[in-house]
C-alpha cells in the first residue's frame, strides 16, 4: 500500500482484473488459466451438490469443462464491490449476466452474483473462495445452482 | 479531498457503492435500507405520473414495494459516469439492465439509465435526486415509465 | 502522470468515459459526437467485409447511420480492462451487451467485445482503432460480424 493511497487503487485494479479474466477464460474456454486466477487450494461452489463444487484449481479446471455443452458464452461482469481485510486479503461481491448459446442456437441467460474471497500470493492476487449465488435465469437451469436470498413478501 | 488526489477516488468508490447497494437492496427486497442510500428529502422519478414518483425516503420505500409483484429481480449496473460539483455534491449517469421474473416464471427485462444527483451528508454520500430514463424493454412495461430521448431519424 | 499515481487513475477515468460516451452516442444517435471520441484517422472494424469497416471519423459517423433501422438501442458496457503503452497510448478490452428494438417491437441482443487502441491527442484521449469481436446474439444477426475466438471442444 503506497502512502496516501488509502483507496488501494492498485489492489482494486488487480482484483477486478481477476474477475474479468475469469469471464474471458470461460468465454474462450482457455481453462488452463485457472491456475493464474485461483489459489491451488481454492474452494468454488456453484451449487449445493458435490458435483457443483470444486476443491483446488485442478479440480475446478476439470469441472468447468461442462461449459463445452454450449456453443458460445458471454459473461458480463458488473456491480463490483471490494473490501479489504488487511494488506493481503479482500472480499468481493459482483454481479454476472451469463449468456449461453445452446447447440440448437437458442439462448439461455443466467443472472447471478459472485461472493468471493481473495488473497495476495507471491505471484499476485488470487481467488481463494468463490460462491455463486443465482438470482434466476430466463429458462430453468439444467444444473442445481445455489439461490441468492430474497426476502419473502410480507403477509398483507 | 486528499492533496494529489484530483481524481477523487475515495468519493468515486463511495458513490459507486451507493449505486450498487441500491441494486442489491431491490434484489433482496431489504427496503429498510432506503434511508442509508437516499437523503430524507430525496426526489425519485421513475415515470411521468405521480404514483411513479416519490418525495422522501419513507415514501420511496413504500412505493418500491411494488417490486413484490415479481418473483425475483437482478439489477446489473454499468456505464457509471460521475462529475463533481464542489466538495460535497456530484452528478452521475449510469445504465441498468433490470431482469425481472414474473410469478408465471417468464422473464421481463428493462433497459434504462439513472440520472442522479448526490450530496455528501454527515453520514456519508446519499442520492438526493434520481430520474430513471428508460431505453426500452423486451415486452411492453406494465407501468408508465419516462423514456430517454433518442434523436428521430432524419428525413431522407 | 502525477508522481505516485502509478495506477494512472486520471487516464483510466478519461478512457473509460470515452467507452461510455460511445454507448450513449449510439443510444441517442447523436452521431456528430464521433469526432470527440475517435481520432480523425481512426480504423473501426465491426465485421470482415468492407461495408462493416470505417476509415476515419467522417466515414464512421456515416456508417453508424445504419442503426436508424432500430427503434431504440441500449449499449451496456462492462469488463473494462486497460493497459498503457507509454504516457500517450493505451490498449483496452471491454464487453458490450447491445440491446436493440426492431420496428416491429421485437428485441434483438448482441453480446460482443471491443478490442481498442487509444491515443492521447492535444484534445484528450481518443479511440484510434476499434475491433468488435462478437460472442453471439439471441437471433442471427442481419449483418456480417467478426466472431471472437473460442477454443473448439477437445476430441474425447
Amino acid at each position: 500500500m503506497e502512502p496516501g493511497d488509502e483507496t488501494r487503487n492498485a489492489d482494486r485494479i488487480a482484483i477486478t482484473r481477476l474477475l474479468h479474466r475469469y469471464c474471458a477464460m470461460l468465454d474462450t474456454m482457455e481453462l488452463e488459466l485457472v491456475g493464474e486466477l485461483f489459489t491451488d487450494d481454492c474452494l468454488v461452489v456453484y451449487g449445493p451438490v458435490e458435483r457443483m463444487q470444486a476443491s483446488g484449481a485442478a479440480q475446478l479446471a476439470g469441472s468447468l469443462r461442462r461449459l463445452w455443452r454450449f456453443e458460445r458464452t458471454s459473461h458480463h461482469l458488473s456491480n463490483v464491490e471490494l473490501d479489504f481485510d488487511g494488506p493481503d486479503a479482500a472480499r468481493g461481491r459482483s454481479y454476472v449476466l451469463a449468456w449461453h448459446q445452446q447447440p440448437d442456437g437458442a439462448s439461455r441467460t443466467l443472472y447471478a452474483e459472485y461472493d468471493d474471497r481473495f488473497v495476495r500470493t507471491p505471484a499476485g492476487w488470487r481467488i481463494a473462495e468463490r460462491r455463486q449465488l443465482t438470482h434466476g435465469s430466463d429458462i430453468p437451469w439444467d444444473l442445481p445452482l445455489a439461490a441468492a436470498e430474497r426476502r419473502p413478501a410480507p403477509e398483507e
